[in-house]
């Protein structure tokens, strides 16, 4: 027997198609595409960790795993034998072998996540899939201001996910940001954790308060109050998209 | 009753969940979809007549047809009304009226295409459904080469589906070019006409052509031989794009 190799994995996926990240009996989850793969061709069960459980229709372009295992293969092979083996909308960009305290969710020392809006009056059928469409005139300045207040250490209880359970709602946000391309709107976040719908509870909150007409005092407020009920909406999940894990 | 009105619509459909433009009993096509649409709206059957009968999987941004009426309805509303019906994969951008005599096929008086190639190494998860993904190396100027040889007025039997029973196969090529942005390459086609998988044809052939390292005057004896042995492979439906229709 091999001697045991942990294995870092660099994963893209289009989320439309899957109920999340996470395994689950039964249910399309990338975990348990990938888990699959990786069975078909160890012929050994295995559980890979992800950096950032991921909800169902949310994308990835760098989500991270690692998996520990015995079984001998060259990692360019076992490359081209996962991705020959799992289906279109999941690709395994990258394996490099890591030390074996190395752990997907525990070792990140930051993510970024970007959201994708795509604001003009028509639809557009080519990416219902991957912006979430708004039809109103966004404010650009308006929501620079509001990202700028989210920078440094907060409380973000207000945008997590009602019924989160964690130790602290409180993460650094290192960074958060808007870039315009013509009518695409891409919001960038970096923090040192997400808390549950917390980009997407900031976004669907800061596109409301634009579309309301509102000022950046409101967002300050909301935060101040600590209370999901007192945010927006959750913006859905086709603009989400997880781009990288840092460690 | 509302005198006969003809009407202009201009459609954008991602064709990856239906089986082409072209209604078909059982089937899920663009065509039937929207005479759909148009009989709850006015209980009525209409036949919608569509300017080209795009295959499954082919996309359109710009597909146009058109339906004679007596149904009375202010146009925006129809486009309104039309749009909450129909599926998220299919988006009527525009109606207008236009003479009776007004036919979105044999009214045409050229038709532009476009076929999207990425090329790189990786494939991408988000674009899979909207390109050809091809991994070699491709050279610009020798599809350039290749695409100018195709302007003009020509028979284009080798790259018409085999069996196609049309009166010619002679077609004028206005315009064929190819604009290279990063892995994207993108391949226009403006002619008076197409023939079936005419594009897909052309663009199979002279990719395997420059994967092959042949010159252009392989290009120039296949269109010779008028015979669809003699050409390459059909690229594959993702790719191509119904982009404009002009009349």
């Amino acid at each position: 027997m091999d001697p045991e190799r942990n294995l870092k994995l660099t994963i893209a996926y289009e989320g439309t198609d899957f109920e999340g990240w996470q395994y689950q009996p039964q249910k399309r989850t990338v975990q348990g595409v990938i888990q699959a793969a990786i069975r078909e061709i160890t012929k050994q069960g295995h559980t890979i960790v992800g950096a950032g459980r991921t909800d169902a229709g949310v994308h990835a372009i760098g989500q991270v795993a690692n998996f520990k295992t015995t079984f001998h293969i060259a990692l360019e092979n076992l490359k081209r034998a996962l991705n020959s083996l799992l289906p279109k909308d999941v690709y395994v960009r990258d394996i490099v072998e890591v030390p074996l305290e190395f752990h997907a969710r525990y070792s990140a020392k930051a993510k970024v996540y970007e959201y994708r809006i795509l604001q003009r009056k028509e639809p557009d059928v080519f990416m219902r899939r991957y912006v979430w469409h708004v039809f109103h005139n966004l404010r650009p300045e308006f929501l620079r201001r509001c990202l700028e207040c989210l920078i440094g250490e907060h409380d973000f209880s207000s945008f997590s996910a009602s019924g989160s359970s964690v130790k602290t709602f409180v993460r650094k946000m290192y960074d958060a940001s808007l870039a315009v391309n013509g009518d695409m709107f891409v919001l960038r976040f970096k923090a040192n954790g997400f808390l549950r719908h917390m980009v997407r509870n900031i976004v669907g909150t800061i596109i409301q308060l634009d579309v309301k007409g509102k000022d950046v005092d409101e967002l300050v407020k909301i935060m101040e109050k600590k209370d999901r009920k007192a945010a927006g909406i959750t913006a859905p999940p086709q603009g989400l998209y997880l781009v990288e894990v840092i460690y």
